[in-house]
């Protein structure tokens, strides 16, 4: 089993910019010390629900940082970037690091990133499909070039080559049933996040493994990263209680500066996540105190024992090999630090995978 | 005095790509334990001129892998990257390094580039220009909106903001009179490449030091950065010889690779890069060989006393206070560590400044 933190830099009032991002260093460090495996940054630009707008640079600074630690992306805005430059960006990293940076790429769902990067966020996923494509090109062959919708240019030599070969690992943030069907079919593995039910979770994965075996891949072969948060505490309800109120300005924060409903319905290609929101809404879910509430109850977070119990089901579910934490819910850095020494030492030795 | 290192990432045949940028990170902290201030990477894309195709990515990587070390870029292609993530993340980088991160600018001159990542290259001087006003906004105001010919957005708040206060290190490479120009009015250092002799660099100081007083600021207190070849041997002829082959080859492949006159002509704004082409072969000085041998004899190449005695005058000529070596010349990584080693124990002690 891998364990993994997620890295969120989240920016809370009572927290500065610097101290969101010294404490991000920090807790990798401490995540290497305590024998996790990975450590996860996020891209965001606009807002601080997280204040890291270039994965690539906190990677390559976390990765001088640290000595085994693999360092992910959960994820780069695919479209956000030309895929050449990604490629090449990921390919130095994975060369500097020993392949230990993992790409893990999204289409991005926030509108301020569309608009100031001038970038249509209704072929968000032609380009990340044309892009990726490219990557694997870039990263395999001698020359690439381009003659596709999205992009095109003549055959040019890209350095440098990945260390990695074929290529570094490459994760999708998968949550509708077409991205499901493309990541299955091509072989990436998901970025799954734990939904209010574990349910959610199972079919998602099923529906891969059922993509995938039609390509005629092994699912059994892929790792796929669920994400989750965690949060140990004397009891369930005070661990619960000491995390809520910056999980529910996280997903405030999130829910104000992402995509709304008007923004969902001009893009055809955000089809899913607007009917979603939609279904909330029918069903009376989309009261985010009580969303959360019910949320948080499906995470782990509670005593060790609670902890390790909700980890053995949710991992049960989705059959996951990989569990990345969010840890930082207090708010607090010393009490971050010792969430994730409690799960190293008392939660991790309980689950059974 | 200031010393710096070139860490070029050019890839000769007898390198692999690995070796090249293995010994890159090498060569930092070899730098730093010898006392070196700074280390400087340069962006290329799809040559073996430079296979560093993200300066961000590497000094990210190197500012971890180094405590006091400063990285810079020289350069960083300013047209390629949208003004504002090269301000979040140079800010990042700052914050993360504590100011050890300089970000050195150049509008780019490699006709590839241009062509892959879809950027105009005759808009390059506005893009630059536009872009850089763009960048200070973002580092030290609240909000930053565009309504530009090159740039257009409504106003976004940008994370993280830079530790350094007003802003970060902008250093501009700058060539052309009117770069000159525009870097000594808004106070921005120049990055200036040694040339085939002294007058040259002296013009050019001084022409930024009128244009820097005509905008009411002190030339005296801008610390401009000299870039030179460094190489130290038994006499100035076996130096020389040791390097002259792969300089020579460096040279034919940014030669080949970067703009040729064809491009120059169709590009209003490279006019005096064109002009200087069309001058040196109107005096013969077009031939790469004696091209690279008159320039070879300009650099503090030779015995430690002739590098100090070279080093010392162009000092003197230019008014650096930052003298960058490229130090590599060679083309083995126990020669280039050696090198520099020599330069820090037996040349610097003889430099006056």
């Amino acid at each position: 089993m891998n364990w993994g933190i997620l890295l969120t830099t989240a920016k809370p009032d009572h927290q500065t910019e610097r101290e969101v991002l010294k404490a991000t260093v920090e807790y990798a460090q401490v995540a290497e010390r305590l024998g996790y495996s990975s450590g996860w940054v996020l891209e965001h630009h606009f807002t601080r629900y997280g204040i890291c707008p270039d994965t690539i640079a906190l990677a390559g600074y976390l990765l001088g940082q640290t000595e085994t630690l693999n360092i992910g992306t959960a994820v780069t805005i695919a479209p956000l970037m030309h895929p050449i430059r990604l490629a090449e960006s990921t390919a130095l990293l994975d060369q500097l690091s020993d392949g230990r940076f993992h790409l893990g790429l999204g289409r991005g769902s926030f509108p301020a990133d569309f608009e100031v990067f001038k970038v249509d966020p209704t072929r968000t996923q032609d380009s990340m499909r044309q892009g990726v494509d490219l990557m694997m090109k870039a990263w395999t062959e001698e020359r690439v070039g381009a003659e596709g919708e999205e992009y095109s240019f003549a055959p040019v030599p890209v350095y440098p080559k990945p260390h990695t070969r074929p290529h570094p690992p490459v994760y999708v943030a998968g949550e509708s049933p077409s991205t499901v069907e493309w990541a299955a079919q091509n072989g990436f593995p998901l970025l799954l996040q734990l939904g209010q039910q574990d349910e959610e979770t199972r079919s998602r994965v099923e529906l891969y493994n059922q993509y995938a075996e039609l390509a005629g891949r092994d699912p059994d072969a892929v790792e796929h990263v669920l994400v989750c948060v965690g949060h140990v505490g004397a009891t369930r309800e005070e661990a619960k209680k000491e995390i809520f109120g910056l999980v529910k300005w996280w997903g405030e924060e999130g829910q104000r500066d992402g995509f709304g409903i008007e923004d969902l319905r001009q893009l055809p290609n955000y089809r899913y996540h607007l009917r979603r929101i939609e279904q909330a809404a029918l069903e009376g879910r989309d009261d985010a105190e009580s969303w959360i509430s019910d949320w948080l109850d499906n995470n782990p977070v509670g005593t060790a024992e609670q902890c390790a119990e909700r980890l053995n089901e949710i991992i049960e579910a989705s059959g996951a090999k990989h569990v990345v934490l969010a840890m930082e819910g207090s708010g607090d850095v010393e009490v971050t630090k010792k969430n994730m020494e409690r799960f190293a030492t008392e939660v991790f030795p309980l689950v059974k995978a």
